[in-house]
């Protein structure tokens, strides 16, 4: 089975998993995570939500958080949004890179749950946010399709219902001449396993060879390191991950959402397992048990807790040299 | 890649479980989680360790547990023990089936630390162990190499050793004419992962063909599951797995020590695998709730949290009947 070189990690825990924590985190200390993470050499780091404080608020000082952040070359540093409001709002913020996204999720209610809209008005509404984005010269670069393995309401979903979804938006990014080049496949509430992520991945893989695909993979179930092993099997090479495993949705009906993958556990996977992530593994488990602290409260990193490996090689070399001549 | 039909999963829970924990459990509620696991149909249930109680205050009831378990057909009672001692204190309880293993451990440093002996020392005491269970008429079915992946102490542990370690051990099952069935590799700190996963049972496998492997795995670094998913594509089916995730090792140097993996994530996976487990989920689901109610602290199991899928698949039939047209 091999594996990529080399996978790029989208560092998602300051946006994901501060949008459900009960207590407000203050924005100091939503700066400074970031700061730390910024050291670690990400792709992209997602600081935060514009949405509607109203809705959301803990993500009400957003503003606030871009203003407080040191950027770092080499990482971009982007936002959320769900509308050309939100949108505005990252643009005016002058230190983000603002991408656009069409998605829509492929299930009908929990699109109606999360959006208050079914899935032929989000595609609908796709043509209104192509016009904003095209007026505010935002590059529309990728297609999501959330909940696409499953979803707590709906049950399982076809992949021939995820890939006739993606058809539709690349239509529309076709017609529109878009410069699309990503396919986000996302596991919002935690639904696939390795079979399922194989079949799916295989299906737009095969129908879109020229994309990149991401996965996005909720630990719901403790699938989630097996789920990106099948994926990285099928050559996926770009994954989000949320550092301690911060964060889930707080519309997803859990009573106790759990996270996504833990960006430090699958950095400590693909050291395992000889996957470059360019990711320094010491750092990020420090910063994840930074990320505890700062929530208040245990977060469901692994590696934070059993420790790197790397770390215990070090030391039995250095505590026990007469064993390591057996 | 094709999985096994069926795999067996021993319960592990009530002894790895119990060992490990700060506050004593009350002896009524390890008999009532016992109990509960009996409903299951498990092939085994370990129930208790037969090992001094200076060592292991919370294991000084092993006897009482027994007295108050109610056996069921079909599945075997069974106890830990580390010497003759312990051996013939299981057999005066009249209601475990006692079975005899050689084991060692691969580590050096861990052996010394976890049994006060070195491997050499282990394997020549093997011999008075053998003649001891031909004594008391109990059958010696199984060979264990614990660490066999890696230690804390010593770092990662070379297949070659392992295998040559189970040679050894094979050799005096021979000498003695002892039943040997099953070899158990056990990655009693957590440092497997999906390659060395598949490089270890594949040596064994293709050296032992005749023997059934069991795998006990611990999900200290979150790969548990991928490394079952791992040796179950490699042909495995016997697993060790407690209930919630209950246990780790006392001796093994962690701080927070992480325990094996949780029975119910094995067997959710198993099910959206199409492997059969001849456990019912929910009623497992269940019991691992109650298990962290009688510890009093959360345990790491995901899918007692998550939900398992086919209570959400069956909501949601009855929730939505007119999205399950589409």
């Amino acid at each position: 089975m091999s594996l990529p070189k080399r996978i790029d990690i989208h560092e998602v825990g300051p946006r994901e998993g501060m949008q459900i924590e009960k207590n407000p985190v203050p924005t100091a200390d939503k700066i400074r995570l970031i700061d730390r993470l910024s050291e670690c050499g990400f792709p992209e780091i997602e600081v935060t939500s514009f949405v509607s404080p109203k809705w959301v608020p803990q993500m009400a000082d957003a503003e606030a958080v871009v203003a407080g952040i040191q950027s770092r070359p080499g990482t971009i540093y982007t936002g959320i949004y769900l509308n050309s409001q939100g949108m505005v709002r990252a643009l005016k913020t002058g230190k983000l890179t603002v991408l656009g996204k069409l998605s829509v999720t492929a299930s009908e209610t929990f699109s109606r749950k999360n959006t208050n809209r079914s899935i032929d008005e989000t595609l609908a509404e796709a043509v209104e946010r192509i016009e904003a984005a095209r007026e505010w010269q935002v590059p529309i670069t990728e297609i999501g399709v959330m909940a696409a393995f499953g979803c707590n309401y709906q049950g399982d979903i076809d992949p021939a219902l995820v890939v006739s979804l993606i058809d539709r938006l690349m239509d529309l990014a076709n017609e529109h001449r878009l410069p699309v080049n990503l396919i986000q496949l996302a596991d919002t509430m935690g639904w696939a396993n390795p079979n399922s992520v194989r079949v799916l991945v295989g299906e737009v893989r095969n129908r879109w060879p020229a994309h990149r695909i991401n996965l996005h993979l909720h630990d719901t179930r403790g699938l989630g390191l097996a789920n990106a092993i099948a994926a990285m099997e099928m050559g996926v090479d770009d994954f989000d991950a949320a550092v301690a495993g911060l964060g889930g949705c707080p519309y997803a009906g859990f009573k106790d959402a759990p996270g996504n993958i833990a960006t430090e556990d699958l950095v400590h996977l693909c050291a395992e397992m000889g996957v470059e992530t360019g990711i320094d593994l010491d750092r990020i488990v420090d910063i994840a048990r930074e990320a505890q602290e700062i929530v208040g409260h245990p977060l469901p990193g692994k590696v934070m807790r059993g420790g790197q490996l790397s770390a215990y090689r070090r030391r039995a070399v250095v505590s026990a040299p007469s064993d390591q001549s057996r």
